[in-house]
């Protein structure tokens, strides 16, 4: 039974600045945990006009905000506007979540280190292992990132071999500078070299659009790559649908498998742990979320 | 019994500006009021750095808040940033709500209106009445300006004849203009004019500050005075203390007596009429203070 609290003077303000905002379960997961908690407070969802960035990080400030996630396109676009950034945010160059603290503002990223701590709920760690990952866009940088911090001894990235995949093999390399696990930047179209690095992965993770919207019918590699799966850990970061066709691949072929939801809600409690100090009842968020 | 509304992505924000804020009664009637009538909103109190004027007013475009009122002292302040001011706003040169159109924002002053408004919900009406008021602030002037426009025949306006009784005096007069009744700025220590109009008036006002706080223990004018009241209607726009000394003399006297209780809560209900074209619960929610 969770304690109702009334809003009053005293109520402190959190939110989303995304665009667009008001489909988003973040409002559901912090106001839930906000109640849960005995905290008097409230998130809401704001939408921004995405000229809007300077005015709304001013915004948090005069109106004194506590909290702030952000979605796209603000992740990068708040950057130049905050006191802080942590060095993962800087990394990535991407900032999902902001503390106010007195008007002084900053900024981090969290969805990568989301996305561990969900896997380690159900006790996996990558300390010492070898990943491969389908795509490198910001939700594929940030598990990236993350998987470096956590000792991962290989992490094979597959992407298109576009335009920016310079850019992005020099970003990883700064990721990676110090660490003493190896980051491999791969072309997504070398398929021969992606069946050998599933073979020898413990964990495979899509981080790209292959099997949501307009892309449900899709999955991340052709299935003849895929069968290289055996009894792998796989994970999507899609979470709508809750099975990908790429899951449902990956389960026939004897693999567990993982969608987005835990690194949505796991994102979520370490903003809510870092705004509040206190935790975030991520299972009942996440059966909050699935009767939604 | 009240519906609960979840926050959720599309619940929207009103609030309060003022400087201290956190005290306000605002949020609990508005809150109240949304759930009773199953608006999906929130009204929070804003603590707003009295430098902070501009922003706070694009905060609201920015963050897309529906309304906001205002305290002091940014009732004046924000006359500059708005894009619109009533034509009573215009008068008074003070905005305590303003109304967001899809990023258009209109200022009003409903102190005024909310206080007859009170006074109507006990079948009291300015109109062809001879009035006496003590003082000409904010609060004495917004309720001057409504009192012309329901068309009192005689207002009788006591103010210290300091440095700006000659500005109130022509700002009166604006006011006034167009207008079949007298409007008369007499000096507070004439109190012989003083017995005089209270005698001939039905309705006497206090809206000094003399009665409350560091002021407590007096009366906004003499006991000998105040001899004069004997069955008029006697109204404080204070409302802490519940009955101020000059409401005790005046009970005493046979006069029927109203605090500042009734004011707040009707001008609560103006500005939330004018948000949501609905109706505030005002009995409900005078019954709310009284119970805190």
């Amino acid at each position: 039974m969770t304690k109702r609290i009334e809003v009053d003077g005293h109520t402190e303000l959190y939110g989303l600045f995304a665009h667009p905002a008001k489909h988003s379960l973040s409002p559901l997961m912090h106001n839930h945990s906000f109640e849960k908690n005995g905290i008097n407070a409230k998130y809401l969802a704001f939408d921004i006009g995405p000229d809007d960035t300077q005015a709304a990080i001013q915004a948090i400030k005069t109106l004194d905000l506590k909290g702030v996630n952000l979605s796209m396109p603000f992740k990068q676009k708040v950057i130049p506007y905050l006191d802080h950034i942590t060095e993962r945010a800087k990394l990535l160059q991407s900032v999902n979540v902001i503390k106010n603290e007195q008007g002084v503002l900053t900024g981090d990223s969290v969805d990568g280190a989301g996305f561990f701590e969900s896997l380690e709920a159900s006790g996996i760690n990558p300390k010492h292992q070898t990943l491969t990952i389908f795509g490198a866009g910001g939700a594929g940088l940030s598990i990236i990132q993350a998987a470096i911090d956590h000792g991962a001894k290989e992490i094979n990235v597959f992407k298109r071999h576009g335009k920016n995949f310079d850019t992005v093999k020099h970003q990883l390399e700064l990721m990676n500078d110090g660490h003493a696990g190896d980051v491999n930047l791969i072309d997504y179209d070398d398929e021969t070299t992606m069946i050998e690095k599933i073979k020898v992965s413990q964990i495979v993770i899509n981080s790209t659009n292959l099997g949501m919207g307009d892309y449900q019918a899709q999955m991340p590699a052709p299935p003849g790559v895929l069968a290289a799966l055996t009894n792998q850990v796989v994970c999507d970061v899609i979470y709508s649908p809750a099975k990908t066709k790429f899951l449902e691949f990956a389960k026939e072929q004897g693999c567990t498998i993982f969608n987005g939801l835990g690194m949505l809600v796991y994102q979520g409690a370490l903003s809510f742990k870092w705004w509040t100090n206190t935790e975030m009842p991520v299972d009942e968020i996440k059966q909050l979320i699935l009767e939604r």
